[in-house]
């Protein structure tokens, strides 16, 4: 029975046809093998959806939330985790590589878990006990990442909001904004901050010709800018995300591009969610901090996180830093607000997470820290390498755990699904980041060295 | 400088007025004492708003989001810590006693944290790092939680949702419903479901006269209903909240109540969001889940919490059961788009913390969690008998850890304060719950066994 079928679909198979199948129909997730769809496929779908409304099942009055349903695809990592199951069941017998969701593959250092440990085992006791914490997060911890990161830039333990990660941050200040702001993301770019915006209520619908949502202002970087925007093309918005070193491109903003995108803000009265979560991957010059560039205070805030430093993808720690100077129109401050919406919709992260951040800032842990960011670092450039030596042109990789080849003139998710096919490697597609990311596919350094090598010694048999 | 004055404040101690001052005026809230503005204190505000609106200071052109600015008072918890701290600022000697803000206090058993200690250790191996789990957790832990907690009741493993805590996934749910759906909630209910749906836009302004905002449906539950609302006279909604055992009036409701509940849910086409964190105190053979009542999982998800159970208020672990029988209007599961909000705003709870989630549930965990409860009874049979010899009425204590003791004719904030000042005790006013709170103070069971006896020859003395 056609209706049985989506119902007993796991919610977490149940994620919408990506961009690959943009122009429409139904994709049988668990199948062993990817298809597009014919058109019977497309008319027993209706069937379903008629025999819904035919009540033949109950169903609530309460309607959908139309931005949700704005959203064109699964968010992409889960996509991608999803075609990764696929490909595993169509070949159990083969050793996939992941060098896609940009995921942590290398033990956390001790010094790091020891303290988790400690703090676990002081939980059971009466001295060690403690319950809820402030939301904000351990006023030790939020010191630590002040004096740590922003130990010259005048940002203060009280800047400083503790998180389950930086994802998770990006959300909560999409509610302190809310569904009136327009907001400007590079393209390519991470694929939160884009559908975090549809959902609130900021975009038009998904327009298919041209890859994007209405009402975003999508900046492309690519390498005839020097993947850093020509602001002079940008027109004003509320809200600019900008994460350098980029995910997924790689490039980190130099400081003469960062002081011309401050001044952009300041000219505009816009406000910058600076995302920083790939700082210690920088080799160059570059700012670590958006707080580097004089004016930013006023202009921006900084979102980051432990997970690519530390190994805490699986862990969830990260940080927000809201200077006190930066305000809204009518003169409040912004931290007011993101410490509202922190005290509402959220509760502090994990008293155990915190502890292993404490630890990460330890000078036994920097230097652990630094180790680990050094381990993946060697793993960019026997990729970089690789794909260097098949003739491809190579971005990113220098400041930046990620790799993005150009394939010209070809789609990113066929070249994705042949590197799959042929090699067992996955990567991402870079359209899976913006339309600017047609033609690209991002290269994760993300893996244990003896993986990086196998794969890189498939991908010279595929393109050799 | 007035200006520094308001850009000095540190971020979490500028929580908006509370309700107590809700006519107006500026709380100096590092002030060794509370006191109500004078007329001039309010002209000194004024000059801070005229002088940033002159551009003495950098302001951005991002106008602050309406919705926030709706907020009538500082979230009641963060409120209630902030007025702790004035107190022992004041009384730095006093030995003050939290009964406050249900924040746990007993050590989590050791069965619980050696599982926490283990996971962190395994994390500094190869064979035991994980990075990203799944955005809805680790499948043996919702697998866990289906067959400890819904057993019988057909809920099953892929429709569990790990989260970090119950107040997390309501922000998450408001997300996943929008602005444009209309919320029914208990009066007294725990504050995050109103304050939530004011964040996401679907109120109109707080109503003075009233103590409620616009287009919420208030329920109210009292004495005079048995704390179960009169649902002839509630209106439909899209969404109600309700959560029993009731956060703070500490019943729960009957079999043949929430029998009416589904029933009037569906009649309306409207979905329950039940929060069942307190489920385990319950004594007598009110139901501990909604998915009890025959037709629920056509009109219920729920909510639940390790908060309560193990003491996990800083560890951060709850779940989400959301039925895959729950439709929207036009057929698609509700799990479907909360899946693509927590794969979009979340990333999974802590791994640490869910290795302890799953040692909650072996039999040993569940005999240990079953002490702690069962401690936090015994607590609260002493607060009950507290009240109860003093001759005040006191409902709640049964089923829950809050006992709501009533004062007839009294604010809750100057029995709050009264209390306080000459007890050193915290509790949490009535009225903080929403106006049907008035005239009662909620005193939480959690704490040690030493301070509930202090607490409790202190209140004797006090109100003998």
């Amino acid at each position: 029975m056609a209706s049985s079928l989506q119902l007993s679909t796991p919610p977490h198979f149940s994620s919408k046809r990506s961009s690959l199948f943009a122009d429409g129909g139904l994709k049988l997730t668990r199948s062993s093998k990817l298809f597009l769809p014919s058109k019977s496929d497309v008319l027993v779908c209706r069937c379903v959806a008629t025999s819904s409304t035919e009540k033949t099942v109950y169903t609530t009055k309460v309607p959908r939330n139309a931005n949700i349903a704005k959203l064109n695809a699964g968010y992409l990592f889960p996509e991608i985790s999803r075609r990764r199951s696929a490909h595993m069941l169509k070949y159990p017998d083969a050793q996939v590589i992941s060098l896609g969701i940009g995921d942590t593959t290398e033990p956390i250092p001790d010094v790091i878990t020891s303290a988790m440990a400690t703090r676990s085992h002081e939980l059971s006791t009466f001295e060690g006990y403690s319950g809820y914490g402030a939301e904000q997060g351990d006023k030790k911890l939020r010191g630590a990442i002040a004096s740590t990161y922003y130990g010259d830039l005048g940002i203060e333990e009280s800047d400083i909001f503790i998180s389950d990660g930086a994802k998770c941050d990006i959300s909560r200040l999409q509610l302190v904004f809310g569904a009136n702001v327009r907001i400007a993301v590079q393209d390519p770019t991470y694929p939160a901050y884009v559908d975090s915006g549809v959902i609130m209520g900021q975009t038009g619908s998904f327009q298919k010709d041209v890859e994007k949502y209405g009402n975003i202002e999508y900046m492309r970087c690519n390498p005839d800018n020097g993947f850093f925007p020509d602001l002079s093309t940008v027109p004003r918005t509320d809200i600019i995300f900008f994460c350098s070193p980029n995910n997924p491109t790689g490039s980190a903003a130099s400081r003469k591009q960062l002081t011309q995108l401050v001044q952009f803000a300041k000219d505009n009265g816009s406000i910058i969610i600076y995302d920083s979560a790939y700082a210690m991957y920088i080799s160059d010059d570059s700012p670590r901090s958006i707080f580097e560039i004089p004016g930013a205070k006023e202009v921006a805030l900084e979102i980051s996180s432990f997970s690519k430093y530390a190994g805490f993808t699986g862990v969830r720690l990260g940080w927000t830093a809201i200077p006190k100077e930066l305000l809204f129109s009518d003169g409040l401050p912004v931290a007011k607000d993101f410490n509202r919406i922190v005290c509402t919709s959220f509760n502090g992260a994990s008293n155990i997470a915190q502890a292993g951040g404490l630890a990460c800032l330890s000078s036994e842990g920097l230097k652990a820290m630094g180790d680990v960011v050094g381990f993946y670092k060697e793993n960019t450039e026997i990729i970089v390498d690789t794909f260097t030596s098949l003739g491809f042109n190579v971005y990113g990789g220098k400041n930046a755990p990620y790799v993005w080849v150009h394939f010209p003139g070809r789609s990113s998710w066929d070249v994705f699904a042949e590197i799959l096919e042929k090699t067992h490697v996955v990567t991402t597609p870079g359209s899976g980041f913006g339309p600017g990311g047609e033609g690209f596919v991002r290269v994760s350094a993300f893996g244990h060295r003896e993986n990086i090598l196998e794969a890189s010694k498939r991908l010279k048999q595929l393109f050799k």
